[in-house]
């Protein structure tokens, strides 16, 4: 398995890292931010705009995707890659994640310990989960193997196993019980995957275990044990930013280090930080095109007020009259023609141009940080450098 | 007057023709279409997507900046060129247009005769028109002098004189004497750019004087009395395409044929034939734009099924397996990266990148046909190449 893949760390320092995932569409340079397109399009984004942008990999919702237009639909057009034009490294996760957070609020929630109201899923076995469609509210069942299946037709380079996403208010008892049944999925995940293994994918295994220490090392030390090509930390990851850092450092313990490591779900400025200093290297967000979609914009510290936290709100009239562009030392195209008065005025007159405009630059803005980072660990700088980003 | 500006006759055939139009921000090869960025935006295209895409030319409409952001808001950034970020030709039109048709139904009910419900004007009287702002309800009023100055504001290249948009349903007498106002409206209009002028702009006058030959022979003469330096042919066009094309020629009859002229609002592909045939150096309609938001895209004749309308409805189920681009041989992005059925798809799951795609290969397909049109002229092949388009 995984002779088209390969990792391979190219710097190590007091634990962080910079290292190359090769993948049959092409290689990524770790540390490296996969940008989201859920329902196979970055949302406003064309594919050339985030090759442009200097875009290494994107990933896909196999939920989304399996519900509407069908895993097989893709298939019979080709292929995820054909599908939406995206010639690049893409990862799918399983499907899983979705099931067990969609429905209790944002999808972050979750992960991030936030109370929620009512689930989409139905019910849960042995077998795998039964939830309702966000599509045609049709029931649906999705299980290890046809997550599987499914990721097999949408022919991401990298797929996930199924597991279930424990929600942060479980006891430590059913945390444990449901981390157990995601291990037997995760070992069912891989002996479907490796039944129909043609080359050309490669599977991450999930660790769980809620905030548990005992629980985190059991799973990291289960997915270490099993030949999966990388690793994905899931799950809750605690209730605040301490508590996600400790419970990231938990699962680090028990890992195998030599395959890449990739931190669900967590796209802040100063998180990647942190996890990029416990050895993390990749991450996935929704966050960086979510905000722009309501006028959040990604700036450096500079070029904020200390009261913003990571981006600038330009919908507020602060900006009507500010005719400096986002960043003034950023080289997207957004920046280079157009003025924050301009993406201002855009958003307050409801024009689309303003979402695309302001995602191209939060992509650019992601990626420029992922580059300087990488060229910062070299140099010995990564902390002097996060007091520009953060 | 005009220094910056030069309209040149390059080719004359059968009283069709091919010229070129020098403004301060570059040329325009006639004919040509005139992109509508209503809003100070081309909806969902950014600038660099508008000159990847071959345009030459956009417009923007002083009704809509005039009550939001305010022309002398854009005017304190910089002017409309550097505010939106596009450097090439513009046009700005009076306003009167929207004055006059906005709460009517769509703009275009005006110019083709279809009847309307409830108005946004609130009184018209000989020194301009009071009018109820689509922005906040508040009462503005626009005047000659006004429309001039707020276009002076705006700073683009072309600006058009003011008048009234006669309703198609008006009687003779009406519109007699509204075009007669529109008279006294423009010169004021050519007296107010007079005054201020800076070698910046030129200005078009509007021929007026509904579907009556008289009236509009009256109307051509009139306009090509005054020193303006282009023509722009407005108000109803009749009820249907040929009665269209009949008062475009009422019109062109007592022209000055040196200069300019442009047919206001016009765009589908047969119309543009017929206007090139009569001698029309310039169109504008937000027809390739809004249909795209509809998921309606631009094809030549041989991409679509007799029964298709100048477009295909991406939205019909015939599309999802539909794997070829939009036109095989269009040099679009969109056309070279994205299936029928992957557009489709997005159309259905509501994402955002439908729009663009759709309306950037509108946008080629808008410039390719010009194109077409302007390299047929001198080969004697205009009648042919109108069965590949229309």
């Amino acid at each position: 398995m995984y002779d088209n893949f390969k990792f391979s760390i190219t710097f190590l320092r007091n634990g962080y890292r910079r290292g190359i995932i090769a993948t049959p569409h092409g290689i990524i340079e770790t540390p490296a931010f996969i940008f989201c397109g859920t329902k196979a399009s970055v949302k406003g984004i064309s594919p050339w705009q985030l090759a442009e942008t200097g875009t290494s990999i994107i990933l896909s919702n196999t939920y989304h995707l399996f519900a509407h237009p069908g895993s097989e639909h893709i298939k019979n057009r080709g292929g995820l890659h054909k599908f939406m034009g995206w010639n690049g490294p893409m990862l799918t996760d399983s499907g899983g994640f979705q099931i067990f957070s969609l429905g209790h609020g944002s999808v972050a929630d979750e992960i991030k310990g936030r109370r929620c109201g009512s689930s989409t899923l139905l019910s849960i076995d042995e077998d795998g989960a039964v939830f309702k469609s966000y599509w045609d509210g049709g029931k649906q069942l999705l299980t290890p193997e046809k997550s599987m299946q499914a990721q097999r037709d949408l022919g991401a380079d990298l797929v996930v196993a199924f597991d279930e996403c424990t929600p942060f208010h479980s006891d430590k008892k059913y945390t444990e019980q449901s981390m157990e049944r995601s291990h037997r999925w995760e070992k069912r995940s891989l002996e479907e995957f490796a039944r129909c293994d043609d080359g050309t994918q490669a599977i991450y295994g999930i660790v769980q275990g809620g905030v548990h220490a005992d629980l985190r090392k059991r799973s990291a030390e289960f997915v270490s044990e099993h030949p999966f090509f990388a690793t994905a930390i899931g799950g809750t990851l605690g209730s605040n930013k301490t508590q996600m850092m400790e419970v990231v450092e938990m699962a680090m313990n028990g890992l195998d280090k030599s395959r890449p490591i990739h931190l669900l779900g967590i796209g802040g400025i100063c998180d990647i930080f942190q996890g990029i200093a416990l050895g993390i290297d990749t991450f996935d967000c929704v966050h960086p095109t979510r905000i722009a979609r309501h006028g959040g914009a990604l700036v450096k510290a500079k070029y904020r007020d200390s009261s913003q936290r990571e981006h600038i709100n330009l919908k507020r009239s602060q900006y009507k009259n500010d005719d400096s562009p986002l960043e003034p030392d950023c080289d997207c195209p957004s920046c280079k023609i157009f003025s924050r008065a301009y993406l201002h005025y855009l958003l307050k007159a409801n024009e689309l141009l303003a979402l695309q405009a302001i995602a191209v630059h939060n992509i650019r803005f992601m990626n420029r940080l992922m580059e300087h980072i990488r060229s910062s660990m070299e140099n010995g700088t990564l902390n002097e450098i996060k007091e520009i980003w953060c």
